[in-house]
């Protein structure tokens, strides 16, 4: 039996770039009704800081690899910093707010990628049917609301974790017990077949839709990732997935604006 | 009625700096029986990343002041990279530790100190009648071990807070309902006559005997604020406080080895 609604949000990394936009977003966030998560981005903050601190990003095959200092870095400014800094601003909205990482509560165990054939370092994916959904089914219970920083564990070691992923694969875990919404937000107003055009918004994309744009061409690949985290919810239980723009979070969670539903 | 025993451990800066010490205390801590919770300090990994970042301390009456830029890195560091690296070795060692701050759940609401009649910055003082309980004891009914990073919050603003009066208020919150030992561990084996000294060991410690150390000059003005978190602790209900050597965490919590009890 469906017990609760939920209402999962992902926030991309560029809103929290901005100050007042961020702020704007906490504040729709804060006033949603209903049991609430958000699952937050990294943002640009933690390339700037690893800079100043004299650590190079490396690249391999044109992903980053996080070695033993960029995962501090990464544990510092995610969990620590903007995970912080979100939480402290919720609560002034009243919301009650609780910041946590996947090391918290053995909330998100996680499994190191494979070194091989290339070793990006202390990157981990979630081990989905471990989520520890009786810390954030309590903790809801208990009307705060969590808020995840996208850094996971595995044996001792903190891992740099996809926070798309993230949101998806807790959605699906909450969804077993829950109704669930799952919101993913950014600076756009959904999946756009040009990403320089609001116009250009598909409004709705399933899985064969999917692969369809991707053999014309027509998908930019940095989406993929955020595309296929949002379907595989979809595809996993999740009652409702959408992606729109942060400025419109409260339309998204309460109607469907312009935004892209996945089906 | 006092229901439950609670042991609450405050860490210090010296023993986080060193992995091995760390790692140590941290495998005692977690072997600890009953409910428990762990409050660390911060170290010297944030002056250290201050400098790299071209952040310089500013000091005032030998005091250091917390400007906007220095809370952010006492954020980085002492509620993100320490409070995540403690938090997912004690998860290693089978302590299902949860990292906090007192923004987190509004566990630890604060008072920014005054800026007259000289401006400390971003520097707060525990609101003690409005520490959240609550979430305490909700977390350590579920068998959690919450783990408190040195960070409070005030109307949206993050406050950077000393650990040890953090210690001593979670500690008299607590002892409203539960039996309560807190235990201060250092890098020493209690309060010294001489620092230097593992033999000029004081090993009880009152207000009265505290004043005449003071009279006489035969304290060492650094352990002050220690000791008076202490002693604040053993005269608003905690059952027993006692400070010691960070080795001996699990001697401290069974009985009485070398170290200073507050009476």
């Amino acid at each position: 039996m469906k017990t609760e609604k939920i209402t999962v949000v992902k926030l991309g990394g560029n809103i929290i770039n901005d100050e007042n936009s961020l702020n704007n977003f906490l504040f729709s966030f804060s006033s949603l009704k209903g049991k609430k998560i958000l699952v937050h981005g990294g943002g640009k903050i933690a390339t700037e800081i690893s800079l100043k601190l004299g650590i190079e990003t490396q690249m391999l095959n044109g992903r980053r690899v996080t070695d033993e200092r960029s995962i501090d870095v990464i544990t510092m400014v995610y969990a620590g910093l903007l995970n912080k800094k979100i939480v402290v601003k919720l609560q002034q909205y009243g919301c009650d707010a609780i910041g946590l990482c996947g090391a918290d509560g053995n909330l998100i165990p996680a499994q190191k990628r494979s070194v091989i054939p290339v070793d990006y370092g202390f990157v981990g994916d979630p081990v989905s049917e471990n989520i520890n959904v009786a810390l954030l089914n309590s903790l809801l219970g208990n009307n705060f609301s969590p808020v995840i920083a996208p850094v996971t564990h595995e044996s001792g070691t903190l891992l740099n974790t996809n926070a798309d992923t993230i949101a998806s694969v807790l959605a699906c875990a909450l969804a077993k017990e829950n109704e669930v919404q799952l919101i993913y937000c950014f600076e756009k107003n959904g999946v756009l077949l040009d990403s320089d055009d609001d116009e250009s918004l598909i409004s709705s994309l399933s899985k064969d839709h999917l692969q369809q744009l991707i053999n014309e061409g027509k998908i930019h690949s940095g989406m993929l990732p955020k595309i296929n985290a949002a379907l595989n919810a979809q595809k996993n239980g999740v009652q409702r997935v959408v992606i729109g723009n942060a400025k419109q979070l409260t339309a998204l969670a309460d109607g469907s604006p312009a935004c892209t539903t996945l089906h």
